[in-house]
C-alpha cells in the first residue's frame, strides 16, 4: 500500500519528542504502588513487603548456647591456663547449680540456671571420666545468645519496600511470622500488533521475522516484579486494536507494534480515540515512537515499536519503569552501575538520548560495540553494559570516566 | 537427660575438623552437574543452557530499516545541506526505483529495492506534497539493518552453563527458538531433627523456638536454582532418620539438627549406619558441627546445624555450593565481592574461619556489627556483607582493605 504520510502523526512524532524525564515525570502522575495482599511466608520470595514487620516476640526468648560446647561459670575460670586448666564435673542439664560443674550443651538449648557462659568444642577437652578440662578464662556471656538479642520484641524486621531475600525470610519465620502484606504483582497486559511473523521451526520469509517481542516483555515484566497476560496478537488496525484495549482487570497495557507514522500505524491514533494519548514521540534514539496514554477506567499504556531493540529500550526506559513502580520497586533501570573509562571514543549524534552496549575491558574501562541500531536485540546479548548518552551530548572522547549500567550478574 | 559425652564424635569433633577446601573437594569430587531436560523458551528465565545454541537462521533475514524514517539511495544525498536541501518524490514500497525518489519505511521493514540506506526522521522533512526534503548526506547503509548483522548463521547466541535472561530469551525468540535443553534443576530433601519448635502465632516457651531453618532453606535453594521437596520433620532418633535417608529420588539431601556432640545427636551416627559419613567437624566457627557424606545410590547429604545461623553459614558454604554445581551455576557464594576498608579493627580468633557481618559506611568503607554468634540470623538479615576471616587470621587492623560478600542487590 502508499503510504500517505499521516498529517497529525509526523507533525507530532517531526517536532514534539518528549524527554525522557517527561516521560518519568508522567508516570509518577499516573502510575501508583499498587495495594496489598496478604501471602503465606513460603511464597514471599522476590516479593516486595507492603508495610514495616515489627517482631512481637524476643528472639531468642531466653539466654541460650550459640554454638554446641559447655556451659560454665565464667568466675571460675579466672586464672585458667594450660599451665593450671580447670577441671569441671558435668553434669546434666536441669540439675541444681553447683561449684566446678559444667553442662554439655547443644547450640540454640536454653543456658542452664547458675551457668552464664559457653565454652567452645576447640576450648574444651572432654574427658571419657564424666569431667572435662579448660585451659583459658571464659568471659561471661560468651558464646550466649541472650533472650531477644538477635530480634527485640518491637525491633524491625523488614521496612516497607524491601525486596525479601531469603535471609529476611529466615528471620521472619524465626520471629513466628507466618503470613505477611506484600504488594501485589502488576498484571500487565500484552496486545501485539501487526507485523508478518515467521511460524518457528520455519525459516522466515524476507520481510517476516519470528516473534522476540513477546518472548522478551514476558521474561522483563517477571524480572521487574510484574505477572505478564498471556500475548493477544491483534491485526494492527483501528478495529482490533480498540477491541483489545477495552478494559480487562490489567493495572498497565503495552502496545506492541504500530507506533510509527506510516498509513498502518494505528497505536497512537487508536489510543487517541479509546482513551487519552499524553504522549507519542520520545527523544531516544532507540525508541522515538514510543508512546504512553491510559484507557478507562484509569489503566495507564505504553505504546512500544515493533522492532525488538526499540521494544527493549521502549520497555527498559517507560513500560518497565512503570511496572517496577506499580509493584514497589525502584523506578530506576534495575542494573547497578559503575563509573567506568572509555577505552576509545563514543561518538553519538546529538538531538537525542543514545543508548550505547559496550563491553568490559581491562579492570574498570569499557569499549563501545556495535550499536542497538546495527545490531539490534544480539548487541543486548553481548553487551556487558550501557552507557546512556544525554539528548545534548555529542558522546565522550577515550578515557573519559562514564556511568556504565551493567546488564550481567 | 544426662548427656554422656559420645566417644567417637567428641574425638571427631574434637580434633579433626576438615577445613572449608577440603570440604569443597569432596563437593567437587561426589556431585555433578546434573543431566538437562527440554524446556520451552516461555519457562526458561533463570535457568542455566545446557550446551551452547548456535543460530540456525540469520537475523534479519534480508537488509530492512532499523528504525522509522524514509529509505532513500545514499550516493543521491551528497551534497545536501541545510542551503541545498534534496528534495525526493516519495514513493510506494514496491515500485520500480527511481531517480529522486524515497519511500516511508518502518523500523523492520525490508528495504525497498534501489534504496541503501535510511533517513531517521529527524533528519527529513516530510511535506504534505509526496514529497520530503533532506538537508544533510547520508551514508550507504545508515540505518540499515542488515541481513544477518544481528545473527549471523551458525554464529553463537548462548554458552553451555549460561545464565537465561530476558535478554537472552529476546535474542533466542528472535532467532526462532521455541524449545531448549536446560540443566534440570536439582531436587533437594530437607529432613528437620528434634528440638522441641513453637507453634506459629503462639509465644515460644523458653527453651523452644519457631523453625526458621526449613523456611530459610526452601527460599535459598530456590535462589540457588535448586528445588526443594517439602520439608520433612522427623524425630532425631536414630530410626526415625534412617527411614527418612532412605532413597526418595532427591538429587541432594539435608539434615537439619541433631548434628553436635550430645548423646541424642543422631545425624552423623545414622548417616555413617546407613550410608558413609565422610567429614563430620568443619573449621568454620559459625557451623562447626556440619558433616557431608554419602546414603545409597549415591546421594550426597549435609548435615546442618539446627542454630538458623549455623543452618545458614552450613548452607552457604557447603550445601548451597552442591546445589549451585548440581544446577549447572558457579559453585562459589553467589555474592559480588568487593574490596573494601575497615573503619574499625576486626577481631577473630585464630584456628576457625571466621564469617563477620559487617556493614557499608562511607563510600568504600565497611563497618563489623554484632557477630552471627550473638546476633543470629538478625545479623545476616542486617549485614551489607560478610567478611570470611581465613583460619590462620586474628583479623584485621583499622583500615586494611578486604574482600567484602555483598549480601544485598
Amino acid at each position: 500500500v502508499y503510504r500517505e504520510p499521516a498529517e497529525a502523526t509526523a507533525e507530532m512524532i517531526g517536532t514534539m519528542r518528549s524527554s525522557v524525564n517527561d516521560v518519568t515525570a508522567w508516570i509518577e502522575r499516573h502510575v501508583r504502588r499498587l495495594d496489598s495482599e496478604r501471602v503465606p511466608l513460603a511464597d514471599v520470595a522476590g516479593r516486595i513487603a507492603a508495610a514495616p514487620i515489627v517482631a512481637v516476640v524476643r528472639v531468642p526468648s531466653a539466654d541460650r548456647a550459640a554454638v554446641d560446647g559447655v556451659a560454665l561459670r565464667a568466675d571460675e575460670t579466672i586464672g585458667a591456663s594450660g599451665y593450671n586448666p580447670l577441671e569441671l564435673r558435668l553434669v546434666r542439664h536441669g540439675a541444681p547449680p553447683t561449684r566446678r560443674s559444667a553442662v554439655i550443651i547443644a547450640a540454640g538449648e536454653t543456658l542452664p540456671a547458675g551457668t552464664d557462659a559457653v565454652a567452645a568444642l576447640d576450648q574444651v577437652q572432654i574427658g571419657f571420666d564424666g569431667r572435662c578440662e579448660i585451659a583459658e578464662p571464659v568471659g561471661a556471656g560468651n558464646l550466649v545468645e541472650r533472650a531477644g538479642t538477635h530480634v527485640e520484641a518491637g525491633a524491625s524486621l523488614v521496612g516497607s519496600g524491601q525486596r525479601l531475600d531469603a535471609y529476611a525470610i529466615g528471620a521472619l519465620a524465626a520471629s513466628g511470622v507466618d503470613v505477611l502484606r506484600v504488594i501485589r504483582r502488576p498484571r500487565v497486559g500484552l496486545v501485539l500488533t501487526g507485523r508478518s511473523l515467521a511460524e518457528r521451526g520455519q525459516t522466515p520469509a524476507p520481510g517476516s521475522v519470528y516473534d522476540a517481542d513477546g518472548a522478551l516483555l514476558e521474561a522483563l515484566i517477571a524480572r521487574d516484579g510484574g505477572q505478564a497476560d498471556p500475548p493477544r496478537r491483534t491485526a494492527g488496525d483501528r478495529a482490533a486494536l480498540a477491541a483489545a484495549l477495552v478494559d480487562d482487570g490489567a493495572d498497565i497495557v503495552l502496545v506492541v507494534g504500530g507506533t510509527g507514522p506510516g498509513a498502518d500505524d494505528a497505536s497512537a491514533a487508536t489510543l487517541a480515540s479509546v482513551g487519552e494519548l499524553a504522549i507519542h514521540g520520545v527523544a531516544v534514539r532507540q525508541c522515538e515512537t514510543a508512546g504512553v496514554g491510559i484507557v478507562p477506567p484509569a489503566t495507564p499504556v505504553f505504546l512500544l515499536p515493533g522492532a525488538p531493540a526499540a521494544c527493549l529500550w521502549a520497555y527498559e526506559l517507560f513500560a518497565g519503569a512503570a511496572v517496577r513502580r506499580a509493584g514497589g520497586s525502584p523506578i530506576e533501570l534495575p542494573f547497578r552501575t559503575r563509573r567506568m573509562a572509555l577505552d576509545r571514543k563514543l561518538a553519538s549524534a546529538i538531538g537525542m538520548v543514545d543508548i550505547c552496549p559496550v563491553v568490559c575491558r581491562a579492570e574498570g574501562r569499557i569499549e563501545p560495540i556495535a550499536p542497538f541500531a546495527e545490531a539490534g536485540l544480539a548487541a543486548a546479548l553481548h553487551a556487558d553494559g550501557i552507557v546512556i548518552v544525554p539528548e545534548g551530548s555529542e558522546g565522550y572522547a577515550r578515557d573519559s570516566e562514564v556511568l556504565v549500567y551493567l546488564l550481567k550478574g
